[in-house]
């Protein structure tokens, strides 16, 4: 990228009335040089079967051109016109809960043939038309792609050919999913049943996993057609979105990230947090740190709130905070979704950068702020390189078995673990990637912490052991090392393969019901040192307990130990304790590793973030997500304040207004 | 009416033995006057296809006629017998749920031409054979009719052509309801999808007008055969419910009263409430006044509650202090339903004035004063004529809009925001008027007040400005103006249109979190000056600030406004406050509109109602809606006691039992 | 029996890897005598169509012969192989949720033909393989069989068959059902409408008996083929479950225990409970008095839970102390469900005896210790029989009346208000019998105790009357008497029948909210003399009143009344009262009947169970259910403590650690 793009999802089509100029002088006074548009209307692009009608395209692109705004065009397959429904029926897909309805988005068949016909159409149409065009700079394919669901008798079709493919005889399948309980066996090909009904929770994460790689595919595919039109200097990319719970949470259950970002140019991301008094930076964080490590570099943020919903219109100084913790954590881009409030349909109350009104509100004023800083800083903030020594393994294998086989209580779900974690090293300000399974770099981090692994291959496993054996360290959670990757529970004694460099071993497991950490070993006070939900009963073979349970018959078991294991350290937590506690053991951890310095003697409200800018030299961000003013000693070289042009000197205080933001370039690392 | 009715439904088909004698010597003791009969039972009248059975009315008929007790005969069709539905299953309406299943009453296609022409057939059948009889005097059509939900093909498809007749091409339509979005464009008649999974609510909303359009094009269907045996001694009426919150609530969601209403004599309606302690006489007081203004002169109570579930049992005094209540509101019937407990199925616990053991009981023993006071005053008392200088805007596209863009957290609804304003009117002694956006009465009230009025059309949002400019008061609540009649929101500065008499704009709005109204303006105390739910933020432009909010980022916006508009007053609440603080503005509004007189000194729980009788004298009830006796200085015109026969001197001491009432008769006003 | 049978549910089918020897050895060293085989895996055993595969049986009959251990095998009926769904998906059972789904278990239609005859089929093929086995001792046939909601149109014709054999014409069963509310005649066979959407509960209830019959046929049926095999030395049983709240809970609601155990030779059950801190003994006790009950005789606890849910995971101590309970009941037989952990599918995380890891845990090494004990105090502890004097009276059809005309609120079942009976029995060490509608041996009680007896025939309650007039004590609670067996409401004055022995009547009853018990009569303070849910309204005719209730409007009626009918009394409980006052009211009966005792000197958590063993002298049970230990005055003859060999004499102290058991083997009864 040559500059930072701030932009927004522009939506002529929906406009109550002609209002092209006034949207675009509006655009330009609050910086916005970018809009994504065509993404949501194909029934408006091609009103009847083979009918095409591009006038707000052609329109939105010459007057964003004129206006030096560049433009993304969308393809706009993810929500299908009612035409296509109508002679074709079976283009919605079918799943668990029947035949689909029209109405809503994404609700197609992304393996129905009809579909996959017309999109192609629209797409060749579209984007041969647009890819010329000197306002695009690039595509984004499909829009928050996932398999909806979609489990017809043709998907289930597809599905046996493929578990046909990676086990080769049911035999081998009866035994790797222990189809013999409750009579289940597959004895032949032809027998094998919808999997839709299935309590085999096997069967279902294959199903599971079949699924994901169905969008990658699907992604994969309108990549290749897009690329046959894409120019040289114009990118693929997509916007991948995340586990759900009113905002951005967690992993995708319904995407493997890492193997569907292969097909795109430039990693995407949709992130959506909570705001007002619950605004914390944490998702910003954990996605944006996903995003970029699904590359190992560089990402747009191709969706996120202006005002949204009532509840998360965010309050003076938040949208500035926003916007410039995307850039920390390594984004390009920041759009909006969307730039105005739509009048009619489901996302009424989803408010974009203007209210329904259309005027100016106190929202775009801001807005008008982080242009401006946009555009003056663009140079010094645009491409940071970052290089974090921590990493958080996060799979979506591990997330689906914990789908089936949940926390007692089902309040705790493995995204809750993976956040449980990777938020306390971000309120350390500890710098993260996200590793996945199928990532090749472990050994380039100090420290690898991972969360509730419950299943993983052998071979997973033992590239864990290993990197410990040669040095790394590892924190681990409770239920790692359980299941295997068909999701059958390991006979060998608990936590299989990874006991070694843990130095544990457990029989038995039972639910937390008044249990504390005897003698409060971290001293985080009554409060704190409550164990809840889960606990293994844990007996070290050659590890140190770091923390016995306090109970009346379990109180001989450890709950928390901690192994030297070759040249590194495994951690292994049995349990869910606090919040309070679990930062003890990753401070402990991170010490450990060396990975303890003087940003982690502030903590969250106050972040930090940093990276190296184009010229070589270090930005540091500081953030107050707090609503009071903080003030605290700059431990760095001395720098300037890039919003302010102040200069900072070594130990100099630095001084934050509640929801502020200071950027400060400097040299050294 | 010449006579005030006091009646049952009676079910002489349900009898565990033969009772008609002995039940009509248990009525003539209690006073019953009049039995409703026949409206259940279509499978004892029409055992098989086309054979036909009315020995049950014939000898309840006779016999009534005998013990001089009046009879009201319902049209069987609201239940339907099994031989119709095994020789045809489309009689059952399909809904969003499927296919209907047969058991329930109420689960018909209310369009389908079978099902009509069988329902024409008994009516004809019934209504023929009994018009003649002396003892008939009118006749009830169906029964709480609604659409139940039908939405099947044959539904749908005349759907479409309603949406032609209403929107002339695809593009309007398009364009109205914001089709655009989500690729939902409708571009040929013939795309027209099921309207059962739009995720668009303007399309949604339409289809649920359409809906009760249905119900009032099969009651006016109903009526106009029923009308063709009708004697001119008779009439036809309808037992019209509430919407349902485990007891009559507020606004029907199903169906448009004022406009059902046109097809019959006399507005009827079904008043279910809570009892025991939580008896208060507001759902007696809001579905009368409701009743009573679609005609706009008095009605019938065609079902209400004797002994009921076991947690309205009535405590002692209550039969009465109910009973009284419907006459103050204008009833000139009051109807139980029923008057024998029933032995089997699924209302066995639904009791009526005899339990199961079909003897006298302390309900049915008070029933008997009741019968005897009725028959006593009878002539003070019937016809009652009211006149409300203060009304309430009600609105079925306003309850429909909310239902699908409700207030967050979705624990307030349409009804309880229209219950929050009557319910402190009625606390006040505020007596009032129920008026639909069809009305044309605005002019004759000095106070309107005006729910969440979400969707409203130009015109009515018109009209109510120029009511305040000429010199009426108007308070709203937030949300007013929001939406046009399409639920699409408008795209002027809101409130839209009643921003020019309210004097105010906006354009965000939160949710209220520990919010408070700054200063306790209303001196309310800080238990109940809190805010919640929904805040919107509100610029005075020409407008006074009553209130605002007390908010770390937001204390700048006011809460509650009040605009001096042409010669008339405006008010506008633009947050959900406590009961409290929207009495107090009330109380501010009705003195202004110079409604605050004698009566308001008084206050729930002693409530007071009044009207003109026949001989042009005040009536004046006094209920006493609690646990204690009461005792309070009468300050009207010296008149009688009528249930004493006591003279009551102005200014004397009037003393009310627990649960009691006085009726009091005097000259003027 | 010869021998105390201690075993383990055994599916060579599902381990991960060749065990059986090592199985073996683990399970001779824990004292395991029995296996149960065979009994969910028919697609192991019939991999295809007609292509039969026995070698786990023939194996593992083998390999326990050898070893000493019996063998029970399980005709594997109840999870069919998808084989069969794939062939004939008609044999999975149409529910009132529509279709089945492959997947679960327990998902085919009983009744369907071909279901049955591969099941059939199944059955000869494996039982006259194994039945001259000498490791074979009895068959199991199917598994917790139910009727999984069969209602089908097949069913429904079934059922039409059965309701006109009956009530022979529609005028009779449209009089018992009341069947013309709502226009719910039948009046010719033909109409007759699926009973699955019926909103008449005795029509609904009637359909709940057909289903259970089905259960019962279906038994008889398999019975009837295995007993064609059966050798004179072996014998048939059914693992009956119960009704399920997370454990057994009360009377099961699709399977009547009693007419359906007329078809095997030794009744059993599958018993499971909370567990660690609440470990009560309850479930064993009511579910073990049960099972013995349907034989009056010894009983098998077929399966009962080891290590199962982290929850349920054993305190030390409390596997024997429920093993012994058990044996304590008149069980014959202590099996685990089951010898491993699985290690894929649904009930993964419901642990054996052994964890994952297959190898020994600590509960594991407990069972050891109880499988020592079995083997030496076998034939001390054998065939043990029990002689009690109170019993429990609860009914299928009382059960589903309360399920379609539930109590007030919704919570508080027909099984929590037999519990709440039944618990308190136990705390106070009152042996029970529980008595079915159809025993014929009321007389031999002193005590019956009757809850909810809300459906019940004239002949049952003029039985009870009857049993009271002759000498006999009864204590019924609320509901008792009030509808007919149809569930028809009674019309004669409440309650119904059983008003002559108890004294009483009412014609109305309320929900019982701020309510207590005039003056506490039972002393039980004020935290415990609350009236809950729901209250009749009881005048006494010649009833003493032992408790009214303490309320502004209710105050003059009697909550509790006790009467001296004949020889006998009956007390009758019109209300929901505490634990606590329940208690009391059950003491003074016990007193009255000569119940009171040194046994009830003790109490909950000491418990005493007691029978005369082979020897004919008395074993004594106490069981300490507190995690504290206890010690008390041994008030019976000298006798032996049989685990420690200790003399125990005559008021000599006995201590009991947290969670322990000793056994007193005396003279005298």
């Amino acid at each position: 990228m040559q500059q930072l793009l701030y932009g927004v999802a522009y939506y002529d089509e929906y406009m109550p009335y002609e209002r092209l100029d006034e949207d675009i002088r509006m655009m330009k006074e609050a910086g916005i040089n970018l809009v994504r548009i065509a993404e949501s209307t194909w029934s408006t692009h091609e009103p009847q079967n083979g009918v095409f009608d591009f006038t707000s395209v052609d329109r939105v692109l010459d007057a964003m051109h004129q206006a030096g705004i560049h433009v993304i065009v969308g393809t706009p397959t993810y929500a299908i016109p009612t035409w296509m429904v109508k002679e074709h029926p079976d283009v919605l897909a079918v799943t668990p809960n029947g035949p689909g309805r029209y109405g809503a988005r994404q609700i197609m068949d992304i393996t129905n043939p009809t579909y996959l016909f017309y999109a192609e159409r629209i797409i060749r149409k579209l984007i041969g038309r647009v890819c010329k065009h000197p306002a695009v700079i690039g595509y984004q394919i499909d829009n928050e792609t996932k398999h909806y669901h979609t489990s017809g008798p043709n998907v289930q079709q597809r599905f046996i050919k493929y578990v046909k493919e990676r086990f080769g005889t049911v035999e081998e399948l009866n035994k790797a999913f222990g189809l013999d309980y409750w009579s289940n066996r597959i004895n032949s090909w032809e027998d094998f049943p919808s999997v839709v009904g299935t309590i085999n929770g096997s069967l279902g994460a294959e199903f599971a996993r079949f699924q994901r790689q169905l969008v990658t595919d699907f992604l994969a595919w309108q990549a290749s057609i897009v690329n046959e039109y894409k120019r040289p200097d114009q990118f693929v990319t997509h916007n991948f979105d995340f586990g759900w719970r009113g905002h951005s949470h967690g992993v995708q259950p319904d995407v493997d990230h890492f193997a569907a970002a292969q097909a795109v140019d430039i990693a995407g991301a949709d992130i959506y947090h909570p705001s007002q008094d619950k605004l914390t930076g944490k998702e910003i964080s954990f996605c944006g740190d996903s995003t970029r490590s699904l590359k190992g570099t560089n990402y747009f943020v191709l969706e996120t709130q202006a005002q949204a919903f009532p509840h998360w219109t965010p309050y003076p100084g938040q949208l500035r905070l926003q916007a410039f913790s995307h850039l920390a954590s390594g984004a390009n881009m920041v759009e909006y979704w969307h730039w105005h409030s739509i009048h009619n349909s489901i996302e009424t109350y989803w408010k974009g950068l203007l209210s329904h009104d259309l005027g100016p509100n106190p929202t775009y004023e801001e807005a008008k702020t982080i242009g401006r800083d946009f555009a003056k800083l663009s140079d010094k903030l645009i491409n940071l390189k970052k290089k974090n020594r921590a990493a958080v393994l996060v799979s979506n294998e591990a997330l689906t078995s914990m789908q089936w086989f949940p926390l007692p209580g089902g309040n705790v779900s493995y995204n809750d673990v993976v956040r449980l974690m990777y938020d306390r090293l971000y309120e350390m300000n500890i710098g993260c990637d996200i590793l996945y399974p199928q990532s090749d770099s472990f050994e380039q981090y100090d420290l690898i912490v991972v969360p509730a692994l419950y299943a993983a291959s052998d071979e997973l496993l033992a590239r864990l052991n290993e990197y410990v054996k040669n040095g790394g360290n590892i924190v681990y959670t409770f239920k790692s090392g359980f299941a295997n990757e068909h999701i059958k529970v390991r006979s060998e004694t608990q936590p299989a393969i990874i006991g070694d460099a843990c130095g544990i071993q457990y029989s038995q497991f039972v639910e937390a019901r008044d249990v504390t950490l005897k003698g409060d070993p971290f001293e985080v006070g009554a409060e704190h040192n409550n164990v809840n939900v889960w606990m293994e009963l844990l007996v070290p073979t050659t590890a140190e307990v770091l923390a016995f349970y306090d109970h009346p018959h379990w109180g001989a078991y450890a709950a928390i130990t901690e192994n030297r294991y070759g040249q590194g350290t495994a951690t292994y937590i049995g349990c869910l304790p606090s919040e309070q506690v679990i930062r003890k053991v990753l401070e402990r951890a991170c010490r450990t590793a060396g990975l303890w310095g003087v940003d982690q003697e502030l903590q969250f409200p106050i972040i930090v973030k940093s990276g190296i800018n184009e010229a070589g030299r270090t930005i540091r961000y500081y953030f107050n997500y707090s609503d009071e003013p903080v003030s605290f000693s700059y431990p760095h070289e001395d720098g300037v304040e890039l919003l302010t042009e102040q200069l900072i000197r070594t130990n100099g205080q630095l001084s934050l207004e509640r929801w502020g933001v200071a950027i400060i370039e400097a040299d050294g690392e």
